[in-house]
């Protein structure tokens, strides 16, 4: 039944791409071709649980509440670094209503982020980090009671700027100094000094981005809550199974004692991948006090300590032939990941989006005293992509040859990093359908010669993300008399549609209607283990275990039906809620007489998600089309349309997909003109860790948006054929709009954001000259 | 890998015993032996759930508050028998905090107890019967606003007295008459005409049992929220999944939209076997108000209209042989069901507990209007077991026989019914057991012979009951890379200890300690279906699902641990958390490294409970031998000592199952001596719907419990041979402690409850006479 081998897979991990390897079953389920009919999936389906949403009734972990729940505020750091002398929680505990306060003096010594720190860490490396927590019946009692603490602190000197932190002599975040190794690792191939030696032009360039904080709707947050020796946490997660594993190794307790829940959650882009200190804090604290306990996070500590995407400098140099064939390129880069290690590498894209044989790569991850990075949609491809596509139009430009064309000159079927061939790869069709949707042969041949103080410009850029999913994932399909059915899975919808492309899978397997099918996921007590929901896995890991759990319940009823119309298995498919003979439909029995026959209530199929192929690369591929308007008077540029264009595998629901585009590509647009956190570097303090100082675009500023699939499945990949489409819609968007500012005015603005400020400074240089970061101001 | 076959079972579903075909995978997993050594299994294990119990952190029905969440109460109609000419809630609907109310007149006709009637019925038949709900901010405002309903309601004749009902003439509770005809069939086999010709002893007895309550220490209660069209209600259930499907048809909905949450639970006795009109009302408002709604019962209503057990009158004539062999049984009952339909029959040991040829049975179920009866603990079996027993201790007197002896007499191997065999009866090693532990042989010789006003006596009687468990019933094993583990099934735990036998089971098989394994039961979104918690079937029913999976988690381990030791699985096995070379121990590999070399985070299986054995039949059998004393001066009886000797398969948990026959003993004692509902002929209202006045007994009235489990494992019925013990534990009771009254003092009291008033009325009799139900005081 099960064919058992080992595969290498790639999956994204906590805060970090890994390779791993996994032993699954390999299964005989049917996958889906390109050509296949399906009647369900590919179609537009509102999500399942959309109407809880807009109507209110969904309820997220923050309206879980508890009898005899306390409620918990963390005290945070307020200087940039420091070192706590001495910490007098007495006067907060004997304030009415205050029921515990934890810190570092009255709890175990727990290890976080490696072996880096700890839970509660006297030594502070960032405004925001974690000095003690609070507990009390009511939040604005914890939170009076956390101002109510007397720390003693040793202010240390600090250093926010990672150029500052690479420097000799700078002060240390970490003893072992400010560069994390691990992600600072060289890279090259082929011989890069002789491919610069055999181009005939080279372009090269400055790119700067800022660091940017994900701020979903809804903030951190988790409900910890013993029975007697059993945990079980509401959480606001991506990942109720790494939450649930984190919290059995940091509490000493077995995995089979935590359970992790996640109903309803407003987003995580990254920054809920893990489990947060505030979910083992609460749990610490429950079960101090005896009470469930709740601590939420408002949206000051989710811009100061709830993770972040780095900032990078990167500096690029690509040389070609005159045919337009790239010969070597180079790029150096390096970005601040805040106190505590992750990596800021953005090179990937550098490294394998073009044919090119001679690459080098040196760039460094820096600790600064800044709050920690962490992933964040789509990590270090979009900075990257952002610099290496500006570059490459500028080749373009040097070779005056059209920026798509110069692409598909360099196009490759193969990774340039491992040289394994990609199961499947649709970008030139792509560039061809984005091209001809945006209008391209209509934008200026040369660039800013647009008249008027507005000016109009077109752009694009291409992208690469994996995405094509990782076991383990495992589901369990219910089937009820009354022919409805409950699909279970360890994943958790974060918002993206997960729940619904799971009954949609169903529904079109066994030909049940949608109504009659519910799902349950976000709950380490009910589904199989299933990878985090990041890295664009969601659709491609749990897919197929949906598929295969669905094909299996077919193949029972078609064999229980054989049985009762004494027909050959092989004559007879289930078919409108039935089991009917292929052939001409004659003979034909209904699923719920079939539970009548055999008896049973429910029957019960499990799924898994089979290995990756082995000997292929599996990737995602697009291009995004950006149309904008730059007033050359005031600076403001105005994105009015983006196409996207995208290879994902088969579209399971394209309501949910465009949603998907519609939000990477609404938040690249953010990245690209106004998003950026601000460190004043005297205070080594943050300046607008608010929803008003941190500008995030409105619907006001959403362009006009298309969506292109340009792919069908993919069966080389698995029975389903998906790739993740959610960090894949946010990568190219903010290269395209560059690129489309260059095309408007003719001047590069080679640092993110493009603010009207920076937009300005570039007008007012003459020559396209390389610039280092502009100004702080917006 | 699966054998499918078709099976019949018994089972005990609703309201009623039913017959069922079940087909069901039959699979080569092993049985424990009677033999079998087992570690874990059958030891004295804590309840895993003990001490969030005991600590009050465990959240019950009751402790379930949702945000937005509103609170209803349901109007009763004050009289027994009346028509609602008119109903108005205006005045009631402009309250201040009143959200909705809901009556006949506003809501779909939906049927109820089949189509007898409805969720609210204009007709009402009892009091306590259903008239309106009232849905407002708190239960205060609901409970104001249900009094202000202006209900004008034409009074209607009513009858409380089966005896009364079943005359010609008597108001008629329903159109169809006062007897439950398919409630009241006769039965006989051979010729009891002949059998009692034959006979060289007659002996024959009238009895009468009252209405008893289940009164569980937790009321019933729904909370219903709507997420969209996906309902979820939390309830006090005895069966998650019944609920549920009730819910999906009444509301017309598919099953798989309705979550049903039992987490905790206080207790049900056979009164939350099937899903309460409250939950429905919950549901329906809930969706019309668009908020989540909690309606719970005060223990009034518990008393009024959540079920009872039905009285009865039995007339029972029995002939034997000079040689003590039965020769005919000739049995007439009738009984009240109340209001709606349901059996009142208690022949059922009368017909199979002894070996006789001869048999006629005539039994009626009458209606009243009084509270409708449901299933309560070993339903038919406790009275029909009291007045049998209590007839058998006569013949024995008659005959000058010990009434042990006389019992082991007319012994049988065979179902008395059906004809079959028992797959295991250890009814004599119970006789003798219990005789010994009780002190048998120092009974009084001559009843009543003791000296001084308060007398000592033995008195003993035996019980038969189903017990032996039936499909379907699944469970869903998840084994973690930590080596802990959780089982999750569609059982609940209604306070009787199945998530701890679960647990041991798993321990047990696979080696892992008890503190590292979790259970998930009571939620219909996890684990898949299983039988309702009632008529002793829990125990050999989920037992089985949770030994094949987890034997099937074990090969699994041995297969991984095979390839990894490179040994044939033949050579291993699995022993403290390893798999290891059987011969010598020489070559291990512990479980969680097989976790690594296997990449996997859980290992998943699943397991199914078997059907049972064709041409078998499977009981349980025992005996409780009882030490009174009786004060002949005031009439009150104190049961000191009860032995419980017990055929009930494997044990597998000491401690819970003393637990079942403690509970089931003492809820005996309070059926023989105090417990009684007092229906008022005159208003024909209930006297004593409260704890004050319907007396219970108390940790005072505990008698010295000494319980002897005379089995092993059954491996006829099953992998684990388990039978159930919760209605044997309680079936005896009465019986043995009227047999020990009159052991003590000589004459033999026939109306239960034996309150002192109706044990001085007996002794004030001569003679030991027959006699109709005393007068009801207590």
């Amino acid at each position: 039944m099960s064919d058992q081998k080992i595969v290498k897979t790639k999956y994204y991990a906590d805060d970090e791409m890994t390779e791993q390897l996994a032993e699954v079953s390999v299964r005989e389920t049917p996958a889906w071709e390109p050509d296949e009919k399906l009647k369900v999936v590919g179609t537009e389906v509102p999500r399942i649980d959309g109407y809880d949403k807009v109507s209110g009734t969904a309820h997220y972990t923050f309206d879980v509440n508890l009898p005899q729940m306390a409620h918990g505020r963390v005290l945070r750091c307020p200087h940039p670094h420091a070192r706590i002398r001495s910490i007098d929680v007495s006067r907060a505990r004997k304030m009415k209503g205050v029921l515990d306060i934890i810190t570092h003096e009255n709890t175990e010594r727990i290890t976080w982020r490696g072996d880096t720190s700890f839970l509660f860490d006297p030594h502070l490396r960032h405004e925001g980090d974690e000095v003690a927590c609070a507990v009390a019946e009511t939040t604005a009692i914890a939170e009076r009671a956390a101002r109510a603490i007397e720390v003693d602190y040793e202010r240390l000197p600090f250093v926010t700027d990672p150029a500052e932190a690479m420097k000799e002599g700078a002060p240390k975040v970490h003893d072992y100094g400010n560069i994390v190794e691990r992600r600072s690792q060289p890279y090259s191939r082929g011989d890069v000094e002789q491919g610069f030696a055999e181009a005939d032009v080279v372009v090269e360039d400055d790119f700067s981005t800022r660091v940017v904080v994900h701020n979903p709707t809804e903030p951190h947050g988790s409900v910890a809550s013993w029975d007697g020796d059993r945990l079980t946490v509401w959480d606001s997660t991506q990942a109720v199974y790494s939450v649930r594993d984190t919290l059995a190794e940091k509490l000493k307790i077995p995995a089979s004692h935590v359970r992790v829940i996640k109903k309803y959650m407003g987003g995580g882009f990254g920054s809920k991948l893990s489990c947060g200190k505030h979910s083992v804090m609460a749990a610490i604290v429950a079960r101090r006090i005896g009470r469930p306990v709740k601590i939420t996070m408002d949206r000051k500590e989710m811009n100061l300590a709830m993770g972040n995407r780095p900032d990078s400098v990167q500096k690029l140099k690509i040389g070609a032939g005159r045919d337009g064939k790239l010969k070597a390129m180079r790029m150096y880069s390096h970005g601040s990941v805040g106190a505590y290690p992750y990596g800021a590498g953005c090179s990937w894209p550098f490294r394998t989006l073009y044919q090119c044989d001679n690459v080098s790569v040196e760039e460094y991850s820096v600790h600064g005293n800044t709050g920690p990075a962490c992933a964040m949609r789509a990590p270090g491809h979009v900075p990257g992509t952002f610099a290496l596509e500006s570059l490459i139009d500028d080749l373009a430009e040097k070779l005056g040859l059209d920026p798509v064309k110069l692409r598909i000159l360099n196009h490759t079927d193969k990774d340039q990093v491992s040289g394994l061939p990609y199961t499947s790869k649709r970008l030139i069709e792509a560039y061809r359908r984005g091209a001809e949707a945006i209008g391209w042969d209509g934008r200026n041949r040369t660039p800013g010669s647009g008249s008027g103080p507005v000016k109009t410009g077109l752009g694009m850029a291409s992208q690469i993300w994996w995405g094509g999913g990782t076991p383990p994932c495992g589901c369990i399909l219910k089937l009820n008399s009354d022919g409805s059915a409950r699909v279970l899975a360890g994943t958790q919808d974060i918002g993206t549609g997960t729940s619904t492309f799971m009954a949609m899978i169903v529904a079109e397997v066994l030909g049940i209607p949608l109504e009659k099918i519910s799902v349950t996921v976000g709950d380490t007590a009910a589904g199989p283990y299933c990878v985090l929901s990041g890295g664009s896995l969601t659709a491609p890991s749990v897919s197929p275990a949906v598929k295969e759990a669905a094909e299996l319940m077919k193949a029972k009823l078609v064999s229980a039906g054989a049985a009762i119309l004494e027909l050959p298995e092989g004559d007879l498919t289930l078919t409108g809620g039935a089991v009917t003979s292929r052939s001409d439909g004659s003979k034909t029995v209904e699923v719920p007489a079939i539970f009548q026959q055999l008896r049973e209530q429910t029957l019960v199929t499990t799924g898994a998600r089979g290995a990756n192929p082995e000997g292929w690369a599996i990737n995602t591929f697009g291009a995004q089309f950006a149309e904008v308007e730059v007033d050359t008077e005031t600076g403001r540029i105005r994105v009015k349309k983006v196409v996207a264009a995208h290879d994902v595998g088969l579209m399971l629901n394209r309501m949910t997909l465009e949603n998907q585009m519609h939000g990477g590509i609404i938040q690249g647009v953010g990245y690209a003109l106004c998003e950026q956190q601000v460190v004043d570097r005297n205070s080594g303090r943050v300046l607008n860790a608010n929803l008003h100082g941190y500008k995030m675009p409105t619907m006001m500023d959403m362009p006009e948006i298309e969506v292109i699939v340009v792919s069908d499945a993919d069966p080389k990949i698995s029975n389903t054929g998906v790739k993740g489409c959610g960090e894949p819609a946010h990568i190219p968007t903010a290269g395209a709009i560059a690129n489309a500012v260059y095309n408007a005015v003719g001047v590069r603005v080679t640092d993110l954001p493009m603010t009207p400020a920076r937009v300005l400074e570039a007008l007012a240089r003459t020559s396209h000259s390389p610039s280092a970061a502009g100004p702080d101001t917006q």
